[in-house]
């Protein structure tokens, strides 16, 4: 069971933005930058492309929600995507708000406090519609 | 105009891959490895999310397209996607066969010959359905 499965049980808590019956967003616990989010789908599948189409369409419709939620909250050039997935073996889209290159490479990374993970989640969670 | 714009224009040349009414895909020329291949639309948005939700999931869906041909081509453990952009402001979806994190990192970049871009994009093409 990955360790996304278990916070979509419940097992593990997250910092979350937005659920429906088939995808979860919450803060990514070691972000490259502040609102740095991930979108998984409650499938627990390896790779993106080996979600059927209709399962990628509705994962990428989600994100394109959770993004402009992003892109109200956090003040940022843009809204980064990127999907690799080469550490957890459970499909994840990361938002990033990013200002820069390096925003994106996932090498530099930004410490928070729970408070303030707390106060983010609900902020973007209140701008998802 | 954007430098994809003039691809799309046919004023620069490029390694297409596929193209329809709205998309095109062609290889990137400076590749993060072999196959690493770029889906634009052919309206210059400069960011992916001031797409319409419409125009948005169809260039998903052509990226879909685009990555399961890759899948076919190019030896890798997966198929990367980012979406950046900071660079060229005209909407651009990475497609990037990866062997390792680096090979999202746009910092190590891979040298090919000219017939060697040509023949990856006749491959990729001809495994395009």
């Amino acid at each position: 069971m990955s360790i996304f499965t278990k916070i979509i049980n419940g097992e593990i808590p997250s910092y979350k933005i937005a659920e429906n019956d088939n995808f979860i967003a919450f803060l990514d616990i070691n972000p490259n930058v502040k609102g740095h989010t991930l979108v998984v789908p409650k499938k627990e599948e390896n790779k993106l492309f080996d979600l059927s189409k209709e399962e990628y369409s509705a994962l990428m419709d989600f994100s394109y929600r959770v993004a402009k939620a992003l892109e109200k909250t956090i003040d940022c050039k843009r809204i980064g995507m990127s999907v690799i997935g080469l550490e957890v073996p459970h499909v994840h889209v990361h938002l990033i708000p990013i200002q820069q290159m390096a925003d994106m490479q996932f090498m530099k990374k930004e410490k928070l406090t729970t408070d303030e993970f707390i106060a983010i989640a609900k902020q973007i969670s209140d701008n998802f519609e």
